[in-house]
């Protein structure tokens, strides 16, 4: 597993990501080196998937220090907050984004007697500390999740939350890259996701690549596939979890949820803990999205549907605590009553050490 | 309602068709005046859905009787197999297709005694009549659908059994034609249908320029929708239907049986009582063709999956018949139990006068 959607260049004076526009076509490195240039590689979703984000954010925020370091503390001082709201604003919405960013603003507040150098250092070692808490958690999921998944598993997954959504091996595709590891046997079936294909453009490609058995359905097969015995268990992301274990994540979750329910399949939901959101007491209380008209009806260029014709296009759908079968964390699996189990975890963390 | 997907040209000496591969782009009739050229519009999908083309076939072997005539009954004679084999080739297939030019076939052979202009005279006349009979099914399909919808009725549609797939007002979309015809309020939520975007490129297509409400959504937005209380029923079409009332159609249409019934929504099928198939005891005995993989990896004309990725491409599935509510035909709705009702059919049809 060596995809790596965001890392340090090997120069060290830049990050780099794979350019998830040019996928599956091409699989292209680009080195960003600036605020501005990383902000626009978000815009774009040249990088994307929360972890992804928040983790390219800071690597930027660090190499915009290492530029102004030399120039001395004023400049440093002066550039920072600009540099902030430059990446902060490339994605208004990105919860991660904004938190990467929040911890590296408090790590360069919190040395106010500090010379230049030192905090562009500080800033650089907190900036690989995101990035490698962000592995530690995908690998900790995938080992809480590896149990789930019988020998020869045959896994259905929904949009991307892989290796190229986070800085290691992904949420959902966690267990199932364990699992290859492991040489115990997973096949994966990847819906397509539309309207922006995600399953086909990402999910397929980091699999193939990997060599991972995928075949590739159009959304509306899955519940062909169930019905005729061909799926063990279901495991895909999240965006936002509620504290009674509603999940909010890319439409077409929920109608999976209720799929494998009927059909009496196990239905995962893999997350880090820092998607819960003890704030929403339910899925009622997530805000939903919605999308443009123009990515249902010119899908990918091509106009394929009238062009003046109303859509509903949401971005998330939600999915009821009572069609999981287990939420798949880094810190654990929690099973049902999620409520009791979400906010167990939520007291375990506050009384942890720092 | 004017659309005519399939009629005679203004000439006589040719049948007329809309050009599907150019909707939603444009609306462009083309004229048909020879087998050869039909068969090219069928195969290449010019002309679509299983009763249009059947249609299609009859009027084109009537043309080819028209230009034969004139050099004499031997010529006739002579010219008529090939137009049927070049005909009933296009789509090896249908269904349709073959019992519509077994029917022409069938006059023709039956008037030994005949002159080549009687002979041809008579298949213009059966080929009018196959398009007359198809209207009327469509509008006895539409009346006996009526009363199941509510005033102002949402209704839920999956790819394309509408005007553009027959000669009249379409099987599933007859119902609403009629709503709309009698003013009673009605609104459309199409599902795109992927891979091929039928429900996109032509359901909203055909709806939108009659004027009723409709909205475009990807396919995995219908539980959603359903799970929001925005769905009153689901309305489809069938490709075949066996002796118990399991139902053949464009896949994902079992994923939509299966969420209506757990959101407590009616879930009914449309055909005409050709479709049923009763040497089918049940849907395991109907055969689901498989489709191209790059129907999905470069759907949009552009490579949106590993170009080599495995692709599971059904292009059916199979609801089973606890899943509907009813059927609704040309001979009028049937409850369940489906397999006394349909049995019924048959036997009254037996009974018919000719």
């Amino acid at each position: 597993m060596d995809i790596e959607a965001v890392r340090w260049a090997e120069s060290g004076q830049a990050l780099e990501i794979i350019d998830q526009t040019r996928l599956p076509e091409a699989e292209i490195r680009l080195q960003l080196d600036s605020a501005e240039a990383t902000a626009e590689a978000i815009g774009s979703l040249r990088v994307r998937g929360a972890p992804a984000i928040g983790i390219a954010a800071a690597l930027a925020y660090a190499v915009e220090a290492a530029r102004a370091a030399p120039a001395g503390k004023a400049a440093l001082r002066e550039r920072l907050p600009r540099v902030y709201d430059v990446l902060v604003s490339a994605r208004p919405t990105g919860v991660n984004l904004r938190w990467a960013l929040d911890r590296m603003r408090g790590v360069a507040e919190g040395m106010p007697d500090a010379g230049a150098e030192a905090i562009a250092e500080r800033l650089r070692a907190e900036a690989t500390c995101i990035l490698e808490e962000d592995r530690a958690m995908c690998r900790r999921i995938g080992q809480f999740g590896l149990p789930l998944l019988p020998e020869n598993a045959r896994v259905l997954t929904h949009c991307n939350a892989g290796a190229l959504a986070t800085g290691g091996i992904g949420t959902a595709l966690a267990p199932i890259y364990m699992a290859h590891e492991a040489g115990q046997g997973v096949q994966v079936f990847a819906d397509e996701t539309r309207p922006l294909l995600q399953g086909s453009r990402l999910t397929a490609w980091e699999l193939h690549r990997a060599g991972i058995a995928v075949t590739l359905v159009a959304d509306v097969v899955a519940a062909d596939l169930m019905r005729r015995g061909m799926i063990d268990l279901v495991i895909v992301g999240a965006d936002r979890v509620a504290a009674n274990g509603d999940v909010a994540n890319k439409v077409g979750t929920y109608a999976l949820s209720v799929l494998a329910k009927h059909h009496g399949i196990p239905f995962y939901v893999a997350l880090p803990t820092s998607t819960l959101d003890t704030r929403c007491a339910t899925g009622a209380g997530i805000p939903i999205e919605e999308r443009a008209a123009d990515e249902v009806r010119r899908g990918f260029g091509t106009l394929t549907a009238p062009s003046d014709v109303p859509v509903y296009a949401p971005a998330f759908d939600v999915t009821p605590a009572a069609n999981i079968t287990a939420l798949i964390t880094d810190a654990g699996v929690l099973f049902p009553p999620f409520d009791r189990a979400i906010a167990g975890l939520a007291a375990d963390t506050e009384t942890e050490p720092a």
